[in-house]
């Protein structure tokens, strides 16, 4: 076992995947985000309208997958070939969830975490005036599948 | 209360900030990387050299400060004037934490956070052949300084 | 009366506003997507939830402002202070406005007409399928204030 | 008939075209910029060099047309494999084509039309300080062909 | 003397510049393009037009200036309040001089020797299919002034 | 002999290339930043900790191979699979070298030289407050394989 992204003399590098073959991948990762009962109530649209608060989340998970190679510096660019980020207002916050597909070289697992943490910093700029203290937590990949290394998920 | 990013009829907007002064603010975010006793070790540098490993997430989070108004929809573009990200290897994982200065109109909250995301982001990056159950995990502000609204910090 | 974006040689640049001063500054632009009245339904929510359609094209209004400076090349990199995107839904199609404002050294006429032909052109990509006939009109600045140039409205 | 990037909750997403197969493909896009007499002149070169007015507009569309998906929210990131950008002076404005061609999963509409929506803004950058009433105008496909749903053109 | 991108312990960190007054500052670098024979008579139309060669290099200096903080890690983002790209063609090749005016921080060696090098790469990559070895050369600041730090030019 | 990025009217083209061949293909760059011997000393470590100074610039040039197409205009967006980016203290300066990999459509000397570029100009960035006379010198493409184009190298 050793860090694939640093070769042998401690240099980081983009790992050479150019002999690998284009398969259908995807991978799905969740993320949760903590806030005060106060913006609970609000993102559920108690006594105002919540309107796009969810939606300008959702969007920026979606608009953020497509930024992971800006974003992660050995991540290779990738086609994502779909994308789909879900927010669901809980008790004591919102819960991520984001599934990223590709016909490509490599994994898409670092998409779909962009994804999850991009829609949840959104949440947090969306919510922040009101509860300063609100938490992006627990993301994380669930599960994976396609490409050589074989399929993993979470739950064993 | 309410979502200042929203406006009466729930539409989404930038908040005009533009009678707001200029004035020096600062903001520190922290965030952590769970990994496994095998990473831990990797990142130490036991039995081969750890290089660049957090260099590239140190550096992936300046840059990733920088970039906050491209992820995050409603954030305004701001001035960074200086923001220094510390990542620490302890047992369980890795600490990062993330200071971020401007002198502009509105907080830098949303770019300490940024930095924090993408630098945890990076870690998991690094280690996801050896360990693909990595979790960045308690990305939150812990303090902030500056500004009309008034100091802010965790602790109280 | 000269194109100030193009030397006297015929080179262009980015024109030099150094000495200008800061101040406030805003302007309102206008644009309209024509589809099809089939698309006007959709968008309407009838038979089906319209959900984030219109969502969609407001935050991608919204982020494109800021990246004006990255898509024409002679802008200048501008400290926007507040944006808002608004879309109508009409008999014969999608109405779209666009106020931003800034306290800067030039105009915000061009970031104005960006939010509008993006938020017009991702109004267009969510119709397509079932209207590849749609087209995006009249993108035009209605009015402009602050800075030394005086003020301007298309109505005179 | 539905909105494609909407599913059956009213969420946007990214449509999945992971299972579709690769093939040449490629779309014609229009508009024109409606600009005064005296910008028509300034265009054509009389009196002094026109110089690079009609090179920026082009370069920023061709340019334009590369950042599609980051700037229309549910775009996948696409091969594009050509881009052409036409710019003719007409007695009452300028008139904008622009071919893009891919090999690829998706269609290169949403590319021709940014293509042509950044050249228009261009030359509205260029000529505005002359002409602050410069419109944007007619911004449309012309013709796709090539993928599985079939060739379509305006004209039938 | 010390490296001031790197603090005490030899992280990297963007240096805090909140403190700075904002002030006129500009600076101008240089570099030039080694081209075959060929390739000079090609750039100066002979035999067929030049067209946009050189215009397309111009272009992609200036928007490269904006770039300068996306591409090298540790400078800040910066209100560029004007730019300017020379090419000359000269006998062995294209000279490039680029000047780059802000009111801010910092200086602006960095947007001026990256507005010299994205135009240089550009030139390089319209030539390449003649001459694919082109060189790059001597990228240099020439001079700078305004900010606290004193005037500086490369004559001494 | 022509330039290919100009059509026969002079205009700037993104060449089509849809109907090349997917293959695999490399290209290797190098570049030289002549620096002082004290920025030479404290490059080597001397007296104090040299730290990320040698990491920021390999990984801003991996960085910026990915930013290409963002960069040179007429640039295709490229599957770039493999970057590495190799710096030498030297006694006179700092010598880079970037080799870059593909399976695409086109070469990507392009994407070599521009991280050999971006490396080079974040050397300058980090060492120009102790000495303002740094260049960035002889960035040039080595080799190049695969394609349809053939085999080159400098040394013939």
């Amino acid at each position: 076992d050793r860090l694939t992204h640093i070769d042998s003399t401690g240099d980081a590098r983009m790992v050479d995947v150019t002999a690998k073959p284009v398969s259908a991948r995807q991978a799905r990762a969740t993320g949760f985000v903590e806030v005060s009962p106060k913006v609970v109530e609000l993102l559920r649209g108690e006594g105002m309208p919540k309107g796009d608060a969810l939606s300008v989340a959702r969007i920026a998970g979606i608009m953020g997958a497509k930024k992971t190679p800006d974003l992660v510096p050995l991540c290779h660019p990738i086609a994502i070939s779909g994308v789909k980020v879900a927010l669901e207002v809980e008790d004591s916050g919102v819960a991520i969830a984001a599934t990223v597909k590709t016909a490509d070289r490599t994994g898409v697992e670092m998409e779909a975490l962009t994804a999850v943490a991009v829609a949840g910093l959104t949440v947090i700029d969306m919510v922040k005036a009101v509860d300063p203290a609100a938490v992006l937590t627990r993301v994380q990949v669930e599960a994976k599948s396609g490409g050589v290394s074989g399929d993993w998920s979470r739950e064993g």
